[in-house]
């Protein structure tokens, strides 16, 4: 009964495939054919069961070519634009948000060792981010702090041969499967921040544990305690001074990329509630024929398009490097409330049968909501449009004629 | 103390201009500095007065050469791009919805007659409505039928030398000054739709009567009511059986320049909140410092770009020659509930000084709540969306691959 | 055309007659019919006119007792209760929300002389004040301060038989009109807050003047500027250190009287759009008989009912004199939204015939908005309940089984 | 770290005591400290778990009296008014909406035996549906029909000593479990509609099977099958005629009761939120200090005060016979919009952490996102209002003074 392993184009990303390559589209379009098949039930069944995705699906995204989407191709990759980006994880959010968002985080470890990384790095670890065969993900995030990057206390003192570190992590997507996590870490107790590739393997100086979220376990939350625990000289990512720049440059990109998985995911609800008000009768006619229904699904068809027309504006500004940081917060707040909201309207547009494991738009509901959490909820994304109202919306000075 | 004069770039629209030409960009510019000094003062003055604003401006707008905007150039026009006409809408949208959409209103006729006029109707009408020396409306509305255009009644039978038309129109913009009105008829009782250019002088045959509408006296709506009024031969515009078709054909631009039209209103709108909430103190800082209202504006914001990005994607559509049916009622949709709602945000923030007569933001929500029903109430782009939405949101057939 | 001018039962206020003694009901019903007929027409054709009702119909106000509602029976009055003299305020806002608010600020002021007033002040002030023939109004906000109390800069200074008073007040209702305002004001530069009965006569030491209100005028607003201007010794209506609370105190029960308005003005806008809506056709029926429209106008009654509950519930508080305050907020806050966001809806269920001087919603749009910024914002009022948050919605202490 | 297990006092709720009698009172405070402890805790463990609450609990919950709640007192019961029923009901759905709704099934079950049921029903059944021991559970709904009764294909022909029923049945609360299903059937396959109390035991006759419902396993959903199954003589319930009717009469009060525990739950909800809010710093500040989240969670306070207030009121109606066909179906809609969005703004104000398993706010929101099915959707509740717009806010005729 199920149908979200169909493949609808979603006709609004396609609109802005005149800025993709022919490459590109075929990427986009070989995404589309990846997970239209067994991936997708294999998402929905290990969701009942409340069980991440198998993790061999990582190494068939991998053999796909997927990991090494952005990767230079002096080291191999395909040098994607972010539009093409954005545009395949849209794809896979049409079945899962959650898979997506991991999937891309992975992806996104390859691309900054082959981007930032030193030879040592890159010789290491490049080919096996890039085969899925080593696994890393991001690590800001801290117990205390929460998305406060100023709050992190996790330490790093000197010792023979690389960094001894000290603190406790959370929320770090695929933590539950990494092989290595980059924290952010600051070196000494007041000292500058820096990124370090921190080797991940249980043991007396360092455990990890699932983080249980409900809906959630295709996110591989966890959490990671370290206790002097020993990262190699080589490991050292982004010198202490640049860390936090850096980071906080990658987080503009990754709120338009989570909006653009809720429009994906969106997207592919609203086919799915489409579809079914096609067959389902009441009163003697399909349901989707009666009016009330119509303009249920009319407004957040509405709203889909503007998420998606705003979300494709900013990868737009970001491709042409030009700043982007207000309008990412923008897409962000506007995508996550429009997702969470319209998927729960196409569930409900279909009755209880709508909610129940027939049907993936449980999951769905489920996995973007999360997406409030990720990169900044919706209330640090108002906090940084409402501090830049000055300066955004100001009058011309002068009183106009400015032209 | 009012802030409307001022001429805010409106940062959004800005971002588009890379698909202006040169001239176009030119004529943006002059837009603004047209607008930006007295014309915006006289607009907000005669608002309060409960008059519509004076005609002088018609003729030096047309001076500056506006009414000729879309005109072809072979016939003296600027041949501007319906970016463009969005753009220039916008533009004086920002000191008033109803001045924008009235001065528009009489650039379209210029235009139509230009396009699609014969020999005669252009050698007759075209300097003028140029000049903005006649002034022409379209008028298809009626009493009881609404936007219905299936409903309308109005009778044109063939006399000597022409047509005698019978019925009454209403809702017309301008319609209490114009010199013509683009009326869509039935030829005879049960006959085709045409449209005729019918002259409008009050006598015997025809009787005008303004539409009384609280904060809307810019609009100059009208009702004409027609008894045996006789229309000149050459006054056939669309014969029999193509009027409406071209009728329809141009409710998918206009929807999407109304929607454009509110933007602009909720763009100036923002700017003079931002403005006033920069300069108000309350307990010891502006009040913009406070998160409170910065949350509010913040979302106001977003839900403007989202606007903007629509709106601005749609008019891409209509200037590639691509189907924007679905899209542009999705845009009038969420560009009016946008302005609407988010004009009356911006009052709010600012207490009731900004509902009283030192601000034009009462203004400004007046005349964008009568947006609302113009070229199609939002019910009907709920019904419009929500009919094509099997064809829009549709699953690919076969299970995906489809691509 | 107009159906503002019946009485329809306001069905939810209505069940709770249980709580009004025979007389009281009474009362409500004569209200009903004061308003029904010649008034209703009054008030709306002068709003379109935009002029304030005519001054005469405060006398037949007065006539027929209403300006005595809660003045004590021991004084000539009737000694209402709180839920009666809502229910009275909510008859008149079925008609002009602000004419309601406007004659019930009059008859606020005879009570609060009858109650807190000296044997001198109810010997010159309280028959006229019965009669209609002396008005009288509340004057707290002042330019700079808004709502802030603690803002408050008019200064009064003892002379000779009395005090001198300088300083600004603004947005005093029926301001134009009122022979009294008592005033909120500092004894001396940083002295105590006292109330003062300050007669109103243009002149040297007094200057008014009307507050534009773009669709307002029925409110009267003025400002009003005192240089040195004497009030006589019997004018002390609140001594210094009894004024700010007696003020604080009165404004709960202000605010569910607003909300309680606005419930009134939103339940006949709701009958005004479904009788329309009952004999507009389209496509062959009543667009009442359309599910899209059902269900628009079904969230506004939904919304009403939920209002009127809770006004209700908030005045049943007031009357058995338990503390209100956080309810009194939530009342506000939620009918204020309810009744700006509902009436709209209505207007635009009917299409621009709903926006036209043909009817009275716009009228009553643009006057329930004014009721936002009356009493205290919204933002004032999310201020108000966030603060009380941790004491209103405490969990048990001790972990439950406090019962 | 869960706060989950405190048992507020739900101050609203309170608010009506007075109408409750000193027996109710205690019963209400009993409900509360039943739930407050080892109970709480085991419905989130389960939850978390996938898995229905311990069955175990319906014995410990009728050993404290809970199923006899409305029983009539010459059966053993309670006989507890309406407002007692919901109070109660609204404790419970402080832990869990699910469970309460399951409970209160099965109480309501042993309630209608003993006031519609036969001498042979009662001494058969009702001491082990007032012990737990038995229990048994309403079936109305069918695949192809969702809730519309008039789909009902379930058909019952008399045969010896009963009759032999054939159909399907879905969405069976307690499905899993249940001993007897009080099925709505037809006699005959066009015969009247009847209600037999069908005995359950799979075997060759009945098929059950659970509705897989992720998040929802509280309910223990079963879809039930037939097969020329054979009820006993003594099952009819309400004989031919006269079961739709019935069935149809419970629905009202059954839509106040959901709403009433979605109140229940979003009231928890919030406390839960504005627990943490006072503990958790940022900024230096507890975030409850913070203006946002104040004005977020005053929002939602003030919904959760106005839907209570609704519930009330019709609750109200109901103990005192009188019509509530339009306010029960605004109770439910309206409490239920406001339980499902209020939550999540609960949940987001917490961040990750109000999402995750340490807190039961997730658990909440799929639970009460399921109430939007229970007894009509939302879309049916619109449904029911729109066709009442009509009578319930007619004009009153005559043009007034009708009081």
């Amino acid at each position: 009964m199920s149908t979200g392993r169909t493949a609808a184009p979603s006709s609004l990303l396609d609109d802005h495939d005149e800025h993709l390559t022919p490459e590109e589209r075929e990427l986009v379009a070989a995404a589309r054919r990846f997970c239209a098949g067994a991936f997708s039930d294999d998402l929905h069944a290990s969701y009942l069961r409340g069980e991440p995705f198998p993790r061999d699906w990582i190494l068939r995204w991998a053999e796909a070519g997927f990991l090494r989407l952005q990767v230079e191709p002096r080291h191999g990759g395909h040098g994607a634009s972010f539009l093409c980006k954005i545009r395949v994880a849209a794809e896979v959010a049409r079945h899962s948000f959650a898979a997506a968002f991991c999937l891309n985080n992975l992806q996104g470890q390859a691309t900054r060792i082959s981007r930032a990384g030193s030879d040592a790095q890159r010789e290491r670890l490049l080919p096996g981010l890039m085969a899925g065969t080593v696994l890393a993900a991001p690590s800001m995030s801290e117990p205390d702090g929460g998305s406060d990057l100023g709050a992190v206390s996790t330490v790093a003192v000197p010792v023979e041969d690389g960094w001894s570190v000290t603190g406790t992590k959370t929320w770090v997507t695929n933590g539950t499967v990494v092989d290595y996590a980059t924290m952010l870490v600051r070196m000494g107790d007041e000292g500058a921040f820096a990124n370090l590739l921190v080797p991940c393997r249980d043991g007396p100086t360092m455990r990890r544990e699932a983080v249980a979220m409900p809906g959630g376990a295709h996110f591989r939350l966890a959490r990671i305690e370290l206790r002097a625990h020993v990262v190699p000289a080589w490991g050292l990512l982004d010198p202490p001074g640049s860390a936090l720049r850096t980071s906080m440059a990658a987080v503009n990109a990754a709120r338009i990329h989570v909006a653009a998985m809720c429009v994906g995911t969106l997207h592919a609800a609203l086919c799915e509630a489409v579809a079914y008000a096609g067959t389902r009768q009441a009163s003697g006619a399909p349901i989707l024929a009666h009016q009330g229904l119509q303009w249920q699904l009319a407004e957040v068809a509405t709203r889909l398009e503007a998420a998606s027309a705003l979300v494709l504006r900013a990868a737009r500004l970001v491709d042409r490097g030009r700043d982007a940081m207000t309008i990412a917060a923008q897409c962000k707040l506007f995508a996550v409330d429009a997702a969470i909201w319209g998927v729960d309207q196409c569930i409900r547009s279909m009755g209880a049968v709508g909610a129940s494991a027939a049907h993936r738009l449980g999951m769905q509901l489920d996995e973007v909501r999360l997406a409030a959490f990720a990169d900044g909820t919706n209330e640090m994304m108002r906090d940084r449009v409402g501090r830049g109202l000055a300066r955004d919306y100001a009058e011309a000075p002068g009183g106009g004629g400015a032209a």
